[in-house]
């Protein structure tokens, strides 16, 4: 479909793997959702006063960061990363963990994901359903389009960041100033329609949570399915993750 | 999620390009839905007698094809190819056309996802609302998983094959001898639950539709939209596609 340069369009992206086929234009923010849990984790950082996250996909300036004071998190397969302070879950990421300190954040697909759109946007964002509604009221004041990239799984279609994408898409056509402008906006607010009487059953279904629950990392379900804990509205600038909602 | 190859598992792939990452078994049959307009296409011909239908990316071998007195089918942007019979739409599969004949399909999205499939799995079938329950019965039979390729849009998600994928994963699961094994089955699953009570008002949601209907080509709308028209099963044999429900 043409774009109407005057006109404010949603689009949603499942997987990293689908963004090379979106025509993308400059002028877009792009809200990346990676719920189960490097999004979710970020947000709490924020939350409990962290002054920065560094997403990084690998450690091999893990102690250059150690030497200024930086806090890191990491885990692979279920185990914190050697030379991590301590794992993903965002109960990590509490005041007595980060509170006025900046933290680095290891995950694949959330830095991997921030790599391929960086230089084809306007700002990146971080999404959660924990900070959904100021996300979307800061994101409805912009004078831009909105692209909210699932992270998924793998490169695969997953169901609790396609929710998500249905239930910022809800909310930002709350403010009549934007248009869906792809089948698979359609699509998440019929999954997101279909889940918000009771997000967390509702998540049961999603393969993910089981490939947590069976790591024993499943104990913050309910937390990342908790909708609106904190107003936070983390943006990168440079290679940094600031709030900028202060 | 490992698999237990006793088990029959349905897997749902939104669009070709993330096929590669679907980790297929050789003892998958690939299901391939391009509902608007391709496959419903192809069923119509073989409901009307068309003893095969070739699948071809581009007309290079027109001339050869016309030679052996098929009937050429083929489009671009809503006009007839130039050395085609007819275009795309199915009601151009009449049985005055087809009855008896071998018919090209130029289908460039249809061909290239056979081309990446076809030596990865047991057999690639051809589906769409109007063969769906016919070929639901079939798969059944098999001692097969299943994979539902929707061929979706310039490579992007389509409403439409992702609704039939869910009306398709449904009538499976009914057999209760699948399990459905990516969050996509499930999505899918949930739009076919949105959708059916009235499928051809839902699919106005679909942006194909419309693009359709700008090239007024919707007359084919309701036809593609409603079950079980047809008992044909049209499988790929080699080259060329035949109903093996007879």
């Amino acid at each position: 479909m043409e774009k109407n340069t005057s006109e404010r369009y949603i689009e949603v992206c499942f997987t990293p793997v689908l963004f090379p086929y979106i025509m993308l234009e400059k002028n877009y923010i792009v809200v990346l959702a990676d719920i189960l849990r490097a999004t979710t984790s970020i947000c709490t950082a924020f939350e409990n006063g962290a002054e920065a996250v560094i997403p990084v996909a690998d450690f091999k300036k893990r102690d250059e960061f150690k030497s200024k004071g930086y806090v890191i998190t990491g885990e692979r397969d279920g185990s914190t990363l050697e030379g991590a302070d301590f794992g993903n879950s965002p109960f990590y990421f509490s005041k007595d963990n980060v509170k006025g300190k900046t933290v680095v954040v290891n995950t694949t697909n959330g830095t991997q994901a921030i790599e391929m759109v960086k230089n084809n946007c306007e700002k990146i964002a971080i999404g959660s359903f924990i900070n959904m509604q100021a996300l979307s009221d800061w994101l409805v004041k912009q004078n831009t389009s909105v692209l909210i990239l699932c992270a998924g799984w793998k490169n695969k279609f997953s169901l609790e960041d396609s929710v998500f994408a249905g239930a910022l898409t809800e909310s930002l056509l709350k403010a009549s100033v934007f248009k869906p402008d792809c089948d698979s906006a359609t699509a998440s607010l019929e999954l997101w329609n279909a889940a918000k009487h009771d997000l967390v059953s509702y998540m049961d279904k999603a393969l993910h949570r089981h490939r947590l629950k069976k790591l024993g990392l499943d104990d913050v379900i309910e937390y990342c399915f908790t909708l609106n804990l904190t107003k936070v509205v983390p943006v990168l600038q440079g290679t940094r993750i600031v709030d900028i909602s202060k």
